[in-house]
């Protein structure tokens, strides 16, 4: 097994469906699709170091979850149904205020073994503690854009404590060389971060050529509150802090209006929709995915972190969306399947700048298989449909990133190890909170 | 294999979690549980017929879906993303005039099968033809209880066959002397029967001495409609129909006031939430669980046909109505994860009128075993917030049903079969419908 895992090699996926044709995948040893359509298998089968058998496997470009905090899976049903500010104050802040950087670390092998699991194959985290995150991404095999949480809480002093930190992690993920591994700056939020913090963030990235990651009118009074302190409402407040460009992942975006959305649409800012958290937390208003995808903006799709949702799989976050979106604003037409699997995978590629989220010759083999011999894809009247309202993650067999098979027929190796690892962090975690 | 599944054996299920303890459960070969403890295993580790590893997994009762159409599965992803009345009338009911009774046979084995692999040991069923359905549960080895849809439009000819094939159903379902599987009496909603129509059902419900299954208040339109015909809301009219007892499992229930709710108490009414549906079909408001429960109602759980949910998946439904509670009525404690794990199962026993939804020696052995060693069970800080919030039912691993394996380790006998079949069924009636 070991040598069918995590190696540069080249691939002969046989007997897949590609966009409703039987067809076979080529993936070249530098790990890119060399060939997609019927046959392939005829030019390649002597030659490929692995043979696949799709055994007519819905092939898919790999999700692209564009909002976690990939550590806190540990954090996973510690606290749930409560009100927002007795659930941070209360449960997880005190909890994350024991955490070390190993507990970062398995709390990240344990998310990418989920994502691997239910096909995600690049995502957007936030967090701290990163370079044991970007170490826990390096050995799952994944992609990911990690940020430090900036927050400043409007104290000069911690402003620059931040813009250290900060600093800091884009010159360690740099020097890791890791094409899979990127950084991104993450101011936290309007009321968390300072103007002049924000507007550093803003100067920093343009600098560095990186991208922002954000959360953005998750609450009403996030609203209420930025409109009393400045007189305009959030989207507004960072486009004059340089925070809105192509490179800008705005989470939540649940209490934008129609004008903001039009902002959002001018900077081409990605607008990552975070239904589940949404819903647990009762924001009581969805992202308004029709007004952004008419403005220009670039609307994908994010879990937000397993204290919130509580897991990280991107086929049940888009059915979540598809349903919200048709229920909130009360249209059955919204946000059709095949509109959900976009948002699940070419914007979310999009979003982070990944030359990813098709099916294409030439570009790195993310590809994911999905089971069509399980009672989810049957009868399959209709692939996108299955894909979002029938089936979830559980029924991704194969999941391969940059031309390296991460997941093969549901074995992902080293599993059981990085479960009892994660669960030991988890447990000792707790018991040093209770303890203190 | 075939020893193990579908025959009435002695079983011991050793190291299983129940209720957060360490312990066995013994079944004796009648189908009851004979006893729940740790050390189980000591006493019967000799004598029993079969000996099945929990391995640390969830022991539950299993789910009762109390709101489905199965045999729909075979219109699962046919049309979707639709106005409710366009999809109907342009997609779903050209395709179900085409049905056949061997149609449903196959439609009831594809819904049983993702019952059985998804935990769910009982269902309350509506829809027509339905001694194939019968048939098709017979052979599943779940328990049902199965209702023809009685819709007799207005018309007094029509109502005349509706009553004689409800008739029909409940004698032949007698006939089968099977103690799984039950009928009831379906008057499909107050929108498709006549107020003649209902208080017969009412009446012969009663005279037979078994349950009602009907949608209420689904829609807006239904109250605006039901109000100007009759000068009262769906409830009320039903209350003067003699269709509220404490036998009637009423579906959707969107659109109840408070009033209404306390009537559906008053009598013990159980009202089964369908969120996916709802959501899916932008009912535009939410079941008020709140105001039902405060009023004694029952609140039980349904998936709706796959034909408007996709799946039959009560593990997702659950996490469904634990969200859409907390997000439309805006308080974000509402339906904790207990209760949303007690909905989907004690409940819905209850609902249907079965001694299960518990664990208790005595009780028929309906018991599903939950994996643990995976990702949606690692950290197990709280099992009922990991099944509720971050499970799905692909984590169940063994079903039991009266004591009969179903399912063990993944694996249900027959399952190729059964898709081969349902999936030629759904072709078959695509093509005829196309045709005609």
């Amino acid at each position: 097994m070991e040598e069918i895992f995590g190696r540069q090699q080249s691939i002969l996926i046989a007997n897949v469906n590609v966009d409703g044709n039987v067809a076979d995948i080529y993936v070249n040893d530098d790990g890119t699709i060399g060939g997609i359509g019927d046959g392939i298998r005829w030019e390649h089968r002597e030659d490929a170091d692995l043979i696949i058998d799709g055994n007519g496997a819905l092939a898919l470009p790999g999700m692209v979850n564009t909002h976690a905090h990939a550590a806190m899976s540990l954090l996973r049903g510690y606290a749930d149904d409560m009100i927002l500010q007795d659930w941070l104050s209360q449960k997880i802040w005190p909890l994350e205020a024991h955490l070390t950087p190993d507990d970062v670390y398995w709390g990240t092998k344990l998310a990418c073994l989920e994502m691997v699991r239910t096909g995600t194959v690049a995502f957007n985290d936030m967090y701290f503690m990163m370079e044991e995150a970007a170490r826990a991404v390096g050995e799952a095999g994944i992609r990911a854009t990690l940020c430090y949480g900036f927050i400043d809480l409007f104290s000069p002093e911690k402003r620059e404590a931040e813009c250290k930190a900060t600093e800091k992690l884009i010159h360690h993920i740099r020097s890791l060389n890791n094409s899979r591994i990127k950084a991104s700056v993450g101011p936290h939020a309007i009321y968390t971060v300072s103007p002049e913090g924000l507007k550093w963030c803003a100067e920093f990235a343009a600098q560095e050529k990186i991208g922002i990651h954000i959360h953005l009118s998750e609450t009403e009074k996030e609203v209420t509150d930025c409109l009393t302190a400045h007189g305009k409402r959030p989207a507004a407040h960072l486009e004059d802090c340089g925070i809105l460009t192509s490179q800008t992942v705005a989470a939540h975006c649940c209490w934008l209006d129609e004008a903001e959305c039009t902002l959002l649409g001018k900077y081409g800012v990605s607008a990552s929709h975070n239904p589940s958290s949404n819903m647990k937390l009762a924001t009581n208003r969805a992202m308004p995915y029709h007004w952004l995808a008419a403005a220009g903006a670039n609307p994908c799709l994010g879990t937000d972190g397993c204290a919130s949702n509580n897991n990280l799989d991107m086929f049940k976050e888009a059915k979540t969306a598809a349903l919200l979106q048709k229920f909130f604003w009360n249209n059955p037409t919204l946000l059709p399947a095949p509109d959900a699997l976009r948002m699940a995978g070419n914007n979310g590629a999009k979003a982070l700048g990944l030359p990813t989220g098709k099916l294409a010759v030439g570009l790195p083999a993310d590809i994911i298989l999905v089971r069509t011999d399980i009672s989810c894809n049957t009868p399959l009247h209709n692939a996108a449909s299955n894909l979002i309202y029938s089936c979830s993650g559980a029924a991704v067999e194969t999941t391969i990133c940059n031309g390296q098979v991460l997941m093969l027929d549901g074995i992902v190796p080293d599993e059981e190890k990085i479960l009892t690892g994660a669960a030991k962090a988890a447990r000792s975690l707790v018991g040093r909170a209770q303890s203190s």
